[in-house]
């Protein structure tokens, strides 16, 4: 058994529509913004008005979409559990798992953050 | 001045994708499912593992996508912001507003549920 929570949003927007998509939504959720360090493709929506984090990827390539992230505090045993429930791997990178769903929409599994919400509200899951 | 939160994720799947994609979500998320009685098109992922609300939607037709929803407690206001910060406005349907972002993504400014965790974390914007 281990412990499952979906709490961050990702919004993914491509090389053109990057920059005044992710001023948008800092306006719109009255947020800070601050780019990643570790990671400068991603910047952290700062405070935004939403029940979790919110950040803006900036892809490489590809139409803009919207996913979500699953956190787990066992990635190997969420993606197993998932893939046996109809769901697809489709790559590494580094600590995250990418998958599709049937409907065919990207989402990532990635280890949690253990922290006050993730033990409040994060429910248990597997076997 | 009013209070908006963006807190509901609302899956959109087509037709042929709908029935496994939600069963999926159902069981990815260890939720219950309840069909909308007003909107029967949507079904309530009921005590999911996340930390708002979660709406599985059977889209008449295009492509599965994923959409946000904002809560406003004056949505004529917030659609106005909203506009003045880059959305445009894309179709009403009941009370809610459909707006698309400058990256191109939909999502829709909805009335806000008047409840504690409204009033907890909700944001103050405008002027």
């Amino acid at each position: 058994m281990h412990r499952i929570l979906m709490r961050t949003v990702v919004f993914d927007f491509p090389g053109e529509a990057h920059d005044a998509a992710r001023d948008f939504w800092q306006v719109a959720l009255a947020a800070g913004v601050r780019r990643g360090t570790t990671n400068p493709e991603y910047h952290v929506l700062e405070h935004p008005a939403a029940l979790g984090p919110v950040l803006v990827q900036h892809l490489r390539e590809g139409a803009s979409r919207l996913h979500l992230d699953i956190e787990a505090d066992d990635t190997g045993a969420e993606v197993a559990r998932l893939v046996a429930a109809g769901a697809v791997e489709v790559e590494r990178i580094e600590d995250w798992i990418v998958l599709r769903d049937p409907g065919g929409l990207l989402f990532c599994v990635v280890p949690a953050d253990l922290d006050s919400d993730f033990t409040s509200f994060a429910r248990t899951v597997g076997t």
